[in-house]
């Protein structure tokens, strides 16, 4: 029997005593143990809760209880989290983890600390929710040179999108909706600012990279500026919006650079058209796509959020430590920080909403440029590039009424 | 070092040392050893590739050799691949293979053998390509019950599928195309007969079962009946088609059974619909479609096949037999097998052209189906279900001229 703790007793770990209730049979089975939760620890009681008499409310007691191998930290949020992780970790107590700020913040220190006391930190919740990309990117693609992840990450935006094009309602109208349905938080920043969304991509890339891509270097613009109207030219293009979060390695022509490659990565809403699979990827579910330079392009679709699926990974990292007892399981994810290349340097091609009085300026700013159809008299679309963020804005000034813009994927 | 050889000095083969010497650096780091290809084994001499010198032609040099760690079979086919596999696992070098044959057919037994001697028989390549999928069933949903496996698992008839949609064009003309652009064999039996993806299904099917599911008990039905026609009726129902390799667990009424559920196996051509993940898996590409009961709904998409990717997946095998020398990996594949329902029992829909004349017996026989628009006035076509496979056959018999039929997913 291997005995584990959950911390934290909300909807993922709740849902983690579920699952392993539910699956009991698979996850002894491939644990090669039976696995029991001896502690809950929660600020909180739980009367009448069928684990009620597991509840505790002191960390020490799970932590000074060498019977625990295990404990499943789903708690979320850097404190207390942070110290409790540490300590497991440095009495040789592995620990598997759903909080992405945490892994984000802190990760290859604790992977170090894991290191040093022969016991793992496991992280496959902490992006894509059920979604195993995490283990993939890890011990799969381990032939690969990974050169690109580009992540629909976060399920609350995804499903705001993917509602404001089905119904052709604008950001406020779906949000609320989102909100009744519990799609969407209360405070919704973490995830229509993209906040949430950054800490993920920020984890894959350094998975990628094999350093640490720090999450606040990478660039985050939100989806609260997108409308309806945005949508309605998506779709007379044969496209539609979605928030992608990137981390891409891109050759370096400059010569001082060591690496003769430099990485990008920002999130952002982005119009993708039919050819890209991301385009199908509807509602809450979430998608990892990954190129490597021999495998080519590779995807991994599932549910990004919700208690069960988020649990089974919490699990399926139970199982792994659970058969690697005393023996930490590799990761490459070094504590020397990956330079970000600034966004400003970023090159693509962006479809601009501008005044109508401001189509004369165009052709003399950006050259030739394809025109799109306006939706409304008053207005003049198009769509410009390649170029440079830096080149893009700097044009983008002579305009005098606003100017929308929206990245192309 | 970890000295390793390959046996079967063709596409896949060739590709898994083009991998290993282009990746280096990679490969290396992650299997905290220099992997160094030490023999080539085929019947052919190769006078002037790089690696002439290390091509021998006798199998026991290899066995022989003590360095020997781990070998990668890329020859395909039973014999002597059979031999030479259960040879070196006896003398507990581990085998990294692509050859579904093989694995469809001795899995279990070599997997037993490999258990026996400390080594590892691993087969990530052999379903899929470069889409990691073994390893995902064998590590990542550790904490789920899977109960159905959906996959597009055959490149070439994927491509003539998406070819014959685009283009409007039967499907010996297609097949001609592919043969010519090398996608198809110039006997391409095994893959439009379904005997590939076939192969490919019983793998994963005894992966989700953990019993044996044996190919020969697998209904197949390849793709070679399928017409322009067909697509324009399934473009008119916003519907594709698509061979689809299925493994379900479905529940049994029956009381007798032990279980309370029986699998269901099958690789047949289906009607998708646009809310199907796999509508969207066009030409070479592959992808599975898992559901498991926590997780709900994932899927793993990718190249199917090619040189590189499939040498890819073998080259990950590799690395994971280099961080396990002495240790077998989990594979829950047991050689009891596992019984497939009979597919008379098959309860689904179905997709049906009549002739015209016959269009007076459907309501009798089938009561009320959906009628569908005939491209042709000699046609009667209808969707009916959802009915058993035998109990379709039977109403079938009562009509005079040829009736098609296809399923709907």
């Amino acid at each position: 029997m291997i005995q584990i703790a959950v911390i934290g007793y909300g909807t993922v770990g709740s849902g983690v005593v579920e699952v392993i209730g539910k699956n009991t049979q698979e996850i002894n089975k491939k644990a090669a143990e039976e696995v029991y939760v001896k502690y809950i620890l929660d600020l909180r009681d739980f009367p009448g809760d069928p684990y009620e008499d597991r509840v505790v409310h002191d960390i020490d007691i799970l932590l000074n209880d060498p019977e625990i191998k295990i404990i499943c930290e789903t708690m979320g949020g850097i404190r207390p989290a942070y110290d409790f992780t540490k300590q497991a970790l440095s009495r040789g107590i592995s620990v598997c983890t759903s909080n992405k700020e945490l892994v984000a913040s802190h990760g290859p220190e604790l992977l170090r600390i894991a290191r040093e006391h022969n016991c793992n930190y496991l992280f496959e919740a902490s992006v894509g929710g059920g979604i195993p990309i995490i283990r993939p990117l890890n011990y799969s693609l381990t032939a690969e040179k990974i050169d690109s992840i580009v992540g629909i990450l976060n399920g609350t935006t995804n499903f705001i999108l993917s509602k404001m094009e089905t119904d052709g309602a604008d950001f406020g109208t779906v949000l609320k909706e989102a909100q009744e349905k519990g799609y969407a938080e209360r405070n919704p920043e973490a995830d229509v600012e993209g906040y949430d969304a950054c800490r993920k991509i920020a984890i894959l890339s350094s998975l990628m990279t094999g350093k640490n891509v720090r999450f606040e270097d990478i660039y985050t613009e939100g989806i609260t500026g997108i409308t309806a109207a945005d949508f309605k030219y998506a779709a007379a293009m044969g496209m539609t919006i979605k928030l992608l979060a990137i981390g891409t390695m891109v050759p370096d022509a400059d010569p001082v650079s060591k690496e003769g490659e430099k990485l990008y990565a920002c999130v952002a809403p982005f119009m993708i058209d039919q050819n890209h699979p991301l385009y199908f990827v509807h509602d809450v579910f979430n998608a990892v796509y990954v190129h490597g330079n021999m495998l080519g392009d590779s995807m991994y679709y599932g549910r990004g959020a919700g208690k069960l699926p988020t649990a089974s990974a919490v699990v399926a990292d139970v199982v792994d430590c659970a058969r690697h007892i005393g023996k930490t399981i590799m990761c490459f994810w070094d504590s020397e920080n990956m330079e970000v290349a600034p966004m400003d340097d970023r090159v693509g091609r962006f479809f601009v909403r501008v005044a109508a009085a401001e189509a004369g300026q165009v052709k003399s700013l950006f050259g030739s440029v394809t025109e799109v159809e306006a939706m409304e008299d008053s207005e003049f679309a198009f769509i410009c590039g390649p170029l440079s963020e830096a080149e893009f804005a700097t044009k983008v000034e002579a305009f005098t009424q606003p100017v929308k813009r929206i990245r192309l994927a």
